[in-house]
């Protein structure tokens, strides 16, 4: 288990008419947050694919809504890692708004590893493995 | 209960890299269908929030990622709804490959009805409640 | 030149928190009538790279936004093509508000025609070449 | 005239399915900078609205494309802004990318400001248009 945190500013792209974020904008900042929890361990996703046909892939994920993010919000997207058999690794993730660290989303995201020309499932490589412990 | 089913066409904006539909955007056609569902009733979201303050606001989802769709493919994204308590909804939607029949992604999706001044909980007008059992 | 039109519904992924459609989803508009209407004269960009590894790719664009659209506007999406040169297209586009037809934006997108492996220009095929005078 | 950089990274959602940026997510890294400029000058979009009723809003723009951005590259977006007239303002934008200094995309946006009210063009405040020149 290991935790990382992101920083994520609320632009117009992410709003809707709602005069909110969209609910969708959630979920691509919990991704911004693994990616860059990656490259923090020393892995690019784009390296992965090209020198080892790797490829992560969301399996499923829950997300609960508990309160808006707005335009201009800074917030904090946190997750820890928990590999959940060989080939894949669960995230649980939450996003808190910076301003009075109130947690607005919470969400578990399961990625899988996969060959990326087959698309079949792939063991995570054990250099990576040992990081996610 | 009711069912209903929408078609969505995948387009550049919705892929990524990977080569594959992006992960959110599935959420966004889920979406698409639940506003046509409300459409086909004769609901449109920006009337019931311009003529009664009333705003649908998607409250959790959970997402299951069975196979992936690509550029060019015609989904038919499905919906049945099932109303929870007096100002909430939760849809259970299915995002189909129109060429083969085959799942490609399934979801649930529970949306509150809130007041779009106040944005706490509204009891879902009468004669919507009607149309969902 | 030939003209084409394809109808847009405006959803809330569309939309932005000033409560229109958001700035750079027009552009997304304009590339949905430039593909259906590609493959309203046969041809579909994933079987284009698949079997004859060519791609379409934007090498300029001018949008000019006139009024906003808004959440729930069907708009219509009109295109003429222009051969420019051998190896790109020039689109006149137009999104206008069925409801009063009126012009919320304009814009001219050009469009070169390259190989997929080398990201080089190529020739458009003669077959696609005669269906664009 | 002002210049100005900001630092954007390359997820998956910005990515389409042709493997490299989405043409229309430029864009959406030209208006971070435009915000990021605006808060290094001590404003925000969602102040000067809340509390003057003030509102930017794209008029046109015009993107050149010239050698695509990729996953998990680090781009820098430069801009100058020009005041042109009282009530709007020019954006001169480069996105380059940090690794090679290579100009991948550049633009220039025109930028009105409105009453968010109204949405009729109003005069820029005073002390921003100080900033500008």
């Amino acid at each position: 288990v290991t935790a990382f945190q992101w920083p994520v500013r609320v632009y117009y792209e992410d709003t809707d008419a709602g005069g909110v974020v969209y609910h969708t904008s959630y979920i691509r900042f919990l991704e911004r947050a693994r990616t860059e929890w990656l490259r923090a361990l020393g892995y690019t996703q784009s390296k992965l694919n090209d020198e080892q046909h790797l490829l992560f892939s969301v399996v499923s994920l829950a997300m609960q809504y508990h309160s808006p993010a707005r335009l201009d919000d800074l917030l904090n997207v946190g997750l820890t890692a928990h590999v959940s058999g060989g080939a894949s690794v669960t995230f649980r993730q939450t996003i808190v708004r910076q301003a009075d660290d109130v947690t607005l989303a919470s969400g578990e995201v399961r990625v899988a590893c996969l060959d990326s020309v087959t698309f079949k499932p792939r063991r995570l490589p054990e250099d990576l493995r040992k990081e996610f412990v």
